[in-house]
Parts: structure tokens; C-alpha cells; sequence
């Protein structure tokens, strides 16, 4: 398949990072929150084996923030979300699907809470501040919203443990799953937060101090041969067989958080007061027309640039595949689509067409592994 | 520079015409409104000059829509705008700054009238529809916001209206602009307006029914040759020139519309209501402390992939420049840049590093031409 080159420009803004991830490789590119995010260092199956075994450190900034401060930001930040946030703790991530007035998906985001008063969105693929402007306004909260100069690095994969605990010690080894916490390079507090968009384990850097945050991306290349490190980005093989979803790929503004599997996070019988909440009590009352689930194609190689139909052998409407790529692991095309009732099961058999061959398609639960 | 290609996917969401367009040349993406929109076709100098001489098709369905519809609709995109709509039209379009609570820019869409109760909102780069759906909750209207299945092809240049009347008849040239009606394709009714982000002349065609927007597509091309018409896509050269800003680039949430020169469209005297007006009076009585100006720049080449310090020649900073090309019109790099007091002036000089080469640089006033 033909490649284009992505034009730059200040309004697909480049990261703190950029410059470094050119000079170490990065092949290819896409855009996230109007900011480059590197989609591949060479081949992404040596990327996600690498990634397995190693560990990566990634140029994630497009991961922006979204920082709700103020008397009402806890209201705010929960109108936003399904996810009851009544008890949650200052030092800890939530991920929160965010939910419009239809009971659709703005955004998952994981928020952090920084303070009583003060949290921070980190978002996937949509302007999640001006949906939270457009509600401060609406309800007149006393809360300021604005894009903080803060720019993700993750390290990800199972040697990130020892990678890190060299860097800053013992005592981010003690940092819980979805915990954060502030962490010293070279004089310069870091808050460091034991998440990331991959199941190898790592950690992500909110750096907000961009001088000291370049320092400790050398430092991590300087001190990282012994476990291997190398750059990285976010994996579209490891994320699809791990099935973390993505906003805008597998799910978007058309879908509630029931058809995406996201029924833990919705807290309808909670008491807090979110945006579509009486919505997502009806779609839960009459319940769900489609639903994500993964599929095998019996094929070995795919290149999915946009969503493809997938028909019954009769050719009657299945669904739709969202995301898709060659698993090393499974030795066949894996993706996440979108089924339609009564398809969406496991084993259920239909096919699509891929550059004007058939393939079959096998309906299967998610996660993968 | 090296160029790196970019990764499609659901996400970034392909056009219907991305397959037309591939086959027909295009040589550089860049992503806008989660949308695949060409960059390039060759070299943007030819392209211009084209552009400048004949007519072009363009691709530009990555301008998404986003509908405002039922009884509180002219409320809600009232509130959104500084721009007096209490006096608008059906079927005409209205270039209008969209401004949150502080008073900055979310956006610059151009707004379309349907009805009464019906709105076309055509975007630049940021998600309105969270905001007008966030606004909408918060106020408790009664609307319904959704993107409409609306991709737009815009005709351009000085030969677009022989062109345009080959395909639609002698109505289509008594067409004013900025407005739009109805007008039919073998059978099938298209939104037309006569706007476009050029300043040659055109089109913008807003295609509802895909299958005759790619029949009209293709039949553009069975009758173009006369007309010398090519594939194009909006033009830096062309558009930096014409002084036509880009949100992302030029401006964004940071920036007031004063500072970017959209005074008359900025109501404040008016009886309406809109969100930031209080504070858009307060900007306005205490005066800006940047403007957006037009910059030569003595150098033959440039290509600007993200913003550029300008200083005085005491290496005081004087500013930023934005955007910027290469124009044969003017033999050097024009560019357009945010310019602080007291620099913001007319023949104003400094520099600016670009490669490590000291460029020197002259303020001038928007547009160029």
C-alpha cells in the first residue's frame, strides 16, 4: 500500500520529543489531540515482541491534559463521567468514560486527582475541554479549565520496573497499579503515575518541567542498554490482543458505554449526578442492540484504514471491523468490531472483503489474551 | 527535510473521495477534524499558480458539519458566537468566531442557516460539537447536536464559475456570496454556497447524498479539460497571501478574536447574548497586547513545521511566527505571525533563527494582497 508523508505544521503540533524521535528512528506518524504521535519505530511486529520482553520509552504527549481547578471542579469532572468519583482519592487515576447527554462516549480518559480542587483529564482523541467549558459555562461553575503545559513520556514493558527503580529508587517499585505520586530527578519533582496504554506494565511521566524532562529522556537512554530499552509508541498489535480500546477507532461518539464493555465503570444506582445518566438507565432497561467483540480472520496480513462490512454467509449485515492487525501470536488477523444482535457472540462465523478477496470471520470474547 | 508517512485508520477517518484523490496524485496528507485532508498534489508553487489561473476540485470534506436543530437551535448558536445572528437569513452563510467564557477562540466556522430551527456549523480544526453539546446540557435547550452525513468539495479559482454553470446552469452564477440554495445533479438536489477557503473565486458543494457527490465528482473531470480543471486542496501560498487565517496555525484557544483581527465581527453593542461578552468588553477597554501581522522574511525557504520566536535585534522577543511559505508572488518568505506591543506596527524589523542562520524579518499588515 502507497504511503503519504504527513505535512507539519503548527497546528499538528510537534511534542518536546520530537526532535529526539526522528534522530532515533521513528518511522511513521499519526495525529492525536492535533499533535504527532509516533505509530511505528520500523516493523510493529519486532516492536511488540520487543516490547514483551523489554522495555520502550514513548513520546505520548499527545496525550494532553485537561486540568479542571477550581470550587467546582468535583462536580464538574463527575457531570462528565458515569463513573462514581464520590470516593476517590487524591494520588490515584480513574479511568472514566465520559458521557454526553444522549448517553454516548465523549472520551475514556483516565483522570488523576491532584486535589479536592484541582484534577486532570488525561485524554484520548477528542477536545474533551471544550465539552467541559461548554458545561462550566452552562451550569456557571466557579472552576478555571485549561490545557496545562504537561507532556507524557511512558516506559512501558516488564523491564520498566527495573529500569525505573534505577532512575529514582526503591520507592516507585512501591507505587500501585493506577497510583501517582511525585518522584525527584536531578533536583526536578515528576509526578509519575503507575499506568500506561499497553498490559506490560510501566509507568507514565507527566512532565510539566520541560527542561528536566528532556534531561531525563537522554538519561533514560544513557542508563537503559542493560534492560534493552528503545524507543517506542503505543503498539496497534499489543493493544488489539490485549484489547484496550481506542476513541475513534473502535468506539466513538455514536456509541454508549454499554455496546464497548464498559459496564463496570457505568454507576447508574450510585447517588452523583452525571450527564446521561437517565439515558443510560433506558439504553440498560431495553438493552443493547451491538456490541464490541473481537474477531479471527483467516488471513495473514491486513492494513486497515478505514472500517470494513462484515456479512452472514447470506450476506445480511454482521457488523463492522474498526481495528485489525496480523497478530505474531495468534499467526492470523485480529481485530474489534462492532457486532449486531444476534451475531454478537462468540464463534459466530461471517466474512468481509479485503481488496476484493473474501475472508472468513470468527466472533470472539475480548479480551484476546 | 525528511519527510515521514502517515498511519491511516478508523480514526483518521478517510473522505469518500480519499480513493479518487489517491489515484489522481495527491502527495501529502495532513489530519484536520479527524479527517484525512490533502496537503499537497506536486509542488504547492504550480498548485498555486493554478489555482490562481484556472480551477481546481478539492477535496475538503474534513470541513465537518455540525447540526443545530430544533426549537432552541438559534439560541444555543447565538450563544456560541460574538457575532450578531439576531439579523441572519435563510440561505446565507456567516463567518463566525466561536468564543468560550474567557473570551478566547474555540473555533471560526463558517455558519449556514437552514431554517428557523436548523443551523449548519462548518468547522475549522476543533471539536465544536462537544462544546455546543456541553452548552446545550448546561442550559438545558432543547436541540438536538449531531454530525451530519455531509462531506464538502470546494471548486475553485477564476474558471470555477464556467465551470459551475457547464454542470448547473446560468443559476448558479447569480448566486451571491456567501449565500446558498439548492441546485440539481442529474436528479438529485446539492447544497451549494459560493464561499471557499480560497480568494479565487468559487463553490463549496456540501454533498449529503454520497453516491451522486461521487458522480458529480467524477463528472467534474469527464468535463473539465476545457477549463484545465485539476485536483487541488487548500493552499498555503494562496491562503497566506490572501491573509486567510487557520485555526491551529494562525490562532487558537490562547488567542481573542481582537487580537486576530476579527473586530467586525465582534458585536459587543448588539442586544444579544453570547458566552465571554462581558469579558470580550473588558479585552476591548483595556486594549490588546499582541496582534496577528503579516511578516516578510529575507530568505528564499522555509518550511515551518512548528512555531518560531522572533526577537528584536537586542534579542528581546517581539513575537511568534505562526505560519509561513515561500512566495513567488513576493520573491521571499511571507508569513503571518502573533506580534507583540509595541512591535505590532508596520516596518517594525527583526530576526529570527531558522536552521541556525539568522533571518531578518519586516512586520507588515494583513492580508498581503
Amino acid at each position: 500500500m502507497k504511503s503519504y508523508p504527513i505535512t507539519k505544521s503548527r497546528r499538528v503540533r510537534s511534542t518536546p520529543f520530537t526532535s529526539r524521535i526522528e534522530k532515533q528512528g521513528v518511522t511513521a506518524y499519526t495525529v492525536y489531540n492535533h499533535m504527532l504521535l509516533p505509530a511505528a519505530f520500523g516493523s510493529i511486529e519486532d516492536s511488540c515482541e520487543h516490547l514483551k520482553k523489554d522495555v520502550q520509552v514513548w513520546d505520548v504527549a499527545a496525550e494532553r491534559q485537561v486540568e479542571i481547578f477550581g470550587e467546582d471542579a468535583a462536580n464538574l469532572v463527575q457531570l462528565m463521567t458515569c463513573r462514581d468519583l464520590s470516593k476517590s482519592k487524591i494520588g490515584r487515576c480513574y479511568y472514566c468514560p465520559i458521557i454526553d447527554d444522549n448517553g454516548n462516549l465523549v472520551n475514556d480518559p483516565v483522570i488523576l486527582k491532584l486535589a479536592e480542587n484541582r484534577w486532570w483529564i488525561s485524554i484520548a482523541d477528542s477536545d474533551v475541554i471544550f465539552f467541559a467549558k461548554g458545561l462550566a459555562a452552562g451550569n456557571n461553575f466557579k472552576v478555571e479549565i485549561f490545557e496545562p503545559n504537561v507532556d507524557i513520556i511512558a516506559i512501558q514493558g516488564p523491564k520498566s520496573f527495573a529500569l525505573m527503580e534505577k532512575v529514582f529508587g526503591k520507592k516507585i517499585i512501591e507505587l500501585k497499579f493506577f497510583g501517582f505520586d511525585y518522584f525527584d530527578f536531578k533536583g526536578t519533582k515528576h509526578l509519575i503515575a503507575r499506568s500506561g496504554w499497553s498490559k506490560q506494565g510501566g509507568f507514565e511521566i507527566y512532565i510539566e518541567n520541560t527542561e528536566s524532562g528532556l534531561d531525563l529522556y537522554d538519561y533514560f537512554f544513557e542508563i537503559g542498554k542493560e534492560f534493552n530499552l528503545k524507543p517506542g509508541c503505543p503498539n496497534l498489535i499489543e493493544r488489539i490482543e490485549s484489547g484496550l480500546l481506542s476513541y475513534g477507532n473502535d468506539f466513538d461518539n455514536n456509541d454508549n458505554p454499554f455496546q464497548c464493555g464498559f459496564e463496570k465503570y457505568v454507576n447508574l444506582d450510585s447517588e452523583v449526578t452525571f450527564l446521561g445518566k437517565e439515558k443510560l438507565k433506558k439504553i440498560k432497561k431495553e438493552g443493547i442492540k451491538r456490541k464490541l467483540m473481537g474477531v479471527h480472520l483467516e488471513t495473514d496480513k491486513i492494513s486497515l484504514t478505514k472500517s470494513l462490512k462484515i456479512t452472514d454467509n447470506e450476506g445480511n449485515l454482521m457488523g463492522e471491523l474498526r481495528s485489525a492487525c496480523y497478530s505474531p501470536h495468534f499467526k492470523e488477523v485480529i481485530g474489534i468490531a462492532m457486532i449486531n444482535e444476534p451475531y454478537c457472540k462468540s464463534s459466530v462465523k461471517g466474512k468481509l472483503k479485503i481488496d476484493g478477496n473474501s475472508v472468513s470471520v470468527k466472533v470472539c470474547d475480548l479480551p484476546f489474551i
